[in-house]
């Protein structure tokens, strides 16, 4: 007869939703610093929207159903199909640059495991209808601003930036055949999580060409984008691309955070539709899964059926993220709520007085609570200590007598004596 | 190749978003004002959950799915009982009264009509642990409280309140035979939206007594509490239940919501559930349908494999809520974000002082944009405004030449020459 939770899940009580509002509003506050706007879409779309468009490991992860008419549903695992439909559905009628983000709840069918849920929550920022790489440095500026509010410092995180574009342009300067290169994408995302004699082999089994295998292992060990220009010969095309990122390095120096900024010439991204400049943010440790990644996707209107407009955007999910945060203790796990009075009522003939005053301190925009029955002093008084209360208002003997009540501050735990009246009547909250 | 949404989902463009945000923020405040801490749990749960417990004809309306595990699962179409579960894992660790609130995204695979739709947002706020009908004062309040903060005045809404056991207990003073309790509820439930000739016909039907019907049809049109203790003769269990309802009324005024409040003895909610005082909060005129419903259920832990613990609480969906705050003109469709500053730049070799500018006043908290391009001023202060800015800061020939830039009050129009450090060295915001 008792019914447990879906494995994969999580039950939010009180105290997490707390932690998980102390996130998803630190996102928001970001976001708004940063100039973007909030907007949201179903929580289900046409099954075949994910299917065609979302990666191949999103499109095997989908929770699927079929509504009443026979119509093929999923929950979205992601929000970037909607953000594309939406706005191709309104292109022009939207005042550009588009900057939009959303705090979405996506679902994915994955096995769950440390950072890696089957429900979530995920932060996207994204622009639209900006070519220049301004955008992208944006973009990475509100993700790292986002991630200095909460604590979080140069030496924990550093945003590892490398361009696509650019990588592509390399490969041609290098010969790599056009065909190769979205498996080879794969083959270098990869790089990281695997050994080099591993990485050698799944490279040899990409290129099966020797001479162009050590030429992109080298490349692989370039450190600074000034190493590029020195040891790589390119293109015209190749070195415009590199001049583009250093310029979005300029550009993260006059934002103030290029501690936070790394060139990392191995970052990719495993999805194919990104076009240009990549990033994604890890712990210094290397231990976890990257925070967040990112990066330009200009085609992202035009894979749905909308005109070519520039964009480019990130995701950061909740989980990695807590885990993070925790381990370098930025998460207060007694946060309490907050509460501005709590009324204490000793006496039950006061039980009226303190239901209207606790209503006329509502009225009055302060957060109130009362006792539901009259109970011991302690009792009351560790229960507005649990709800984070300011004061406690004392109804008891005093009141009854001299029309006085207590006010006690739960801080300091100074108390002194009050006329009702004067408490209720102060000032309106702002 | 363009995809749609799916018929009776929204899309929340930021304009729309902000309206939704204004309405969650507001359940939020008041759920917080009044002393309620926030829960959520999964958007989908095991379908058996909703199946066995749900009312019916919320069962009907379940979008049901399949895991990869084959177990089947739902779109949760309700947060109630996710609620009772949550509070059943842990209810010798909840410290009581327990007092939680939620904002829940939820599904219904209705047709959708004005005022319904499949996906909507629903306040939910309960009670638990409280005999007292003071938790039942409570909700009403709470609900109140909300609908006042955001304009609606008594002349606009009224919350009817009756009470089934109350009902209960007159249906036994009258004679009516238990297993007509439930399907008499059914009948007057339906009585405010059918004529009287038919609810006649329904109440025969139910009844087949006649001289049982006319005293039912008489109870029915009794108006006030005080002609309750008149005109029925009440047994001692319907005296102290009708004595329970007097005492909540007296609660409402003592908190200064009387005018808001009505008896209504045709309220009694359509679900089997409610086991004490139920009410509705309608639009004055009866136009539209219920903008939030709630009551006690004390059996809700109980029926989902917990404990005996007494309950109350309410539920508001945004749908209706946002017709009739439409219909009163209390909401702004003009609404626009809000931006601290907007830094307008006239000039390309001043786009790096802009960069840094605008990042410098984002990373002391302020919200602020930039132009990604140097355009017209025209053009510049048109976007601006639709950012809802509340500063232009003005980089031109003016900062080449002499390093001072214009400072624009948006409001006032007024605009000074300031040096910029002196802007960006100001205070930080709070």
């Amino acid at each position: 007869m008792k019914i447990k939770p879906v494995k994969g899940t999580r039950d939010f009580y009180p105290e997490q939703m707390r932690l998980r509002n102390w996130i998803t509003d630190g996102w928001k506050s970001a976001s708004l610093r940063c100039g973007f706007q909030e907007y949201d879409g179903p929580i289900f779309e046409y099954l075949a929207m994910y299917q065609q468009k979302s990666g191949d490991e999103i499109a095997e992860q989908l929770f699927s159903l079929e509504d009443r008419g026979g119509r093929n549903l999923a929950i979205r695992p992601e929000i970037t199909p909607t953000l594309a439909r939406m706005v191709n559905q309104k292109i022009n009628a939207l005042p550009r640059p588009i900057k939009w983000f959303s705090v979405p709840r996506v679902c994915r069918a994955e096995r769950p495991q440390k950072g890696r849920l089957r429900e979530f929550f995920q932060w996207n920022i994204d622009i639209i209808g900006v070519e220049d790489i301004i955008a992208d440095a944006e973009v990475i500026f509100c993700a790292v601003d986002y991630l200095r509010s909460a604590g979080l410092t140069a030496a924990d995180i550093v945003a590892k930036i490398s361009s696509r574009k650019m990588l592509a342009d390399i490969f041609e300067s290098l010969g790599v055949p056009p065909e190769k290169h979205t498996p080879l994408y794969a083959v270098l995302d990869k790089r990281a999580k695997i050994s080099d004699e591993a990485f050698a082999e799944m490279l040899d089994k990409t290129l099966a060409d020797k001479p162009l295998e050590a030429k992109v292992t080298e490349l692989m060990n370039i450190k600074t984008i000034k190493e590029l220009y020195e040891t790589i010969e390119l293109t015209d095309a190749a070195k415009s691309a590199v001049d583009e990122l250093k310029r979005l390095f300029e550009m993260l120096d006059a934002m103030g955070i290029s501690d936070f900024c790394q060139f990392d010439i191995s970052i990719v991204r495993g999805l194919a539709y990104y076009t240009g400049p990549v990033f994604e943010i890890h712990d210094r440790g290397g231990e976890l899964r990257a925070v967040c990644g990112g990066g330009r996707f200009d085609n992202l209107l035009k894979d749905f059926g909308g005109p070519e407009v520039p964009a480019t955007g990130m995701g950061m999910g909740d989980c990695v993220l807590e885990i993070l945060l925790r381990e370098k203790g930025l998460i207060d796990d007694n946060m309490t709520g907050e509460l501005d009075y709590y009324i204490v009522c000793l006496d039950s003939e006061l039980m009226s007085t303190a239901i209207s005053t606790t209503a006329a301190l509502r009225s009055k925009g302060f957060s109130a609570e009362m006792t539901y029955k009259p109970a011991k002093m302690g009792k009351q008084m560790k229960q507005a200590a649990g709800l984070g209360a300011k004061y406690c208002i004392i109804l008891g003997q005093e009141y009854l007598e001299h029309g006085m009540v207590g006010l006690k501050n739960m801080k300091t735990g100074d108390q002194e004596d009050k006329i009702l009246s004067d408490i209720i009547d102060t000032e309106t909250k702002a």
